[in-house]
């Protein structure tokens, strides 16, 4: 993450190959002969973030809907607080986007995020409704992440409650408009695998 | 607009500042004495989308705080309406990011829409919870207009009474945790201006 950091405290015009070699242990020669150049060594270590947040999330267990993602929420906010500066650059794009790459991973992740969701709550072909409120919830969740870090005024542990809290209730304000997320909660608060209804 | 249009469609280093000048109806030379070149350009026109959006969003009255936010959040998409590209663009930071002033511009729109809803909501001061569940729901509003514009399977109205739902089902869910969030529910609830119980 060595890089990320750099690359999150300056503008990349301010980081040269040789700062960006410093941080990461390696050569000059090293830097460019496996990466080509700082952008290019910036948007691998964006990709290497990206999976690092993507492997932590795989549910470990089969376990009750909520409480796997209170668990994934958790390690997700494991990551933030471990990897805050390649956090805050992978949401912010970092001053180093120029090709459009670095808003295709965040893209990927958020995709992801939502594909992990989906499968967590047992839900196969998410309507519209449920599909909005859920990257809905996920972009919450990432603005929460970058204000936690900015601020750290509230606890990690109230804050991961606040958040499951409100996934449940932008279901409920969606379950009165659409059917399939009313069916949902109600499985989600009957506590059994949600989509068994 | 027609330069976002151009830099939403496509990577900066494909867009030439003739294309520009030509969709701008203006002439190259005239980009370059009143921009100086197509980055600052991009720039220019996404300042000047941001204070369309801004602009669009004072309010008209002095109505309840929950019809205001309503009537706000109409104003909101009818620019998410009638600058697509140009809105996909302030929020994606777009492919011509390199100096972070775009990121700069984001968050300024962002700052700005915060401290409006605290005005609507007649809050002088918020905690963190209540900063917390506003930036949330903004980030919430942001994808929701991008997964609408992605997908328009969902008819407008019905979109927006279900963010103004979400935005008081995350207040309720956030006064579990903070005093300060239960007496703002209790207010806008009571659909009497905020802040004065």
């Amino acid at each position: 993450m060595a890089a990320l950091e750099l690359f999150s405290r300056h503008d990349a015009e301010d980081v040269s190959i040789d700062d960006v070699a410093f941080a990461a242990g390696a050569s000059r020669a090293l830097v460019y002969h496996y990466f080509g150049g700082k952008q290019e060594l910036y948007v691998a270590a964006l990709k290497s973030a990206a999976a690092q947040l993507e492997a932590r999330l795989r549910p470990h267990q089969d376990g009750r809907p909520l409480e796997e993602m209170a668990e994934g929420l958790t390690r997700y906010f494991d990551f933030v607080e471990e990897h805050a500066a390649g956090f805050a650059a992978l949401l912010r794009g970092g001053p180093a986007n120029r090709s459009g790459e670095i808003g295709e991973i965040v893209d990927s992740v958020r995709q992801r995020l939502f594909r992990l969701i989906m499968k967590q709550m047992r839900v196969d072909e998410p309507g519209p409704v449920l599909r909005i409120t859920l990257r809905s919830w996920i972009a919450s969740v990432e603005t929460a992440g970058l204000d936690w870090l900015e601020h750290r005024d509230v606890g990690r542990p109230g804050l991961e409650r606040l958040l499951i809290d409100q996934m449940v209730a932008l279901l409920g304000a969606a379950a009165r408009h659409d059917a399939q997320v009313a069916r949902l909660l109600a499985d989600l608060e009957a506590d059994r695998p949600a989509g068994s209804g």
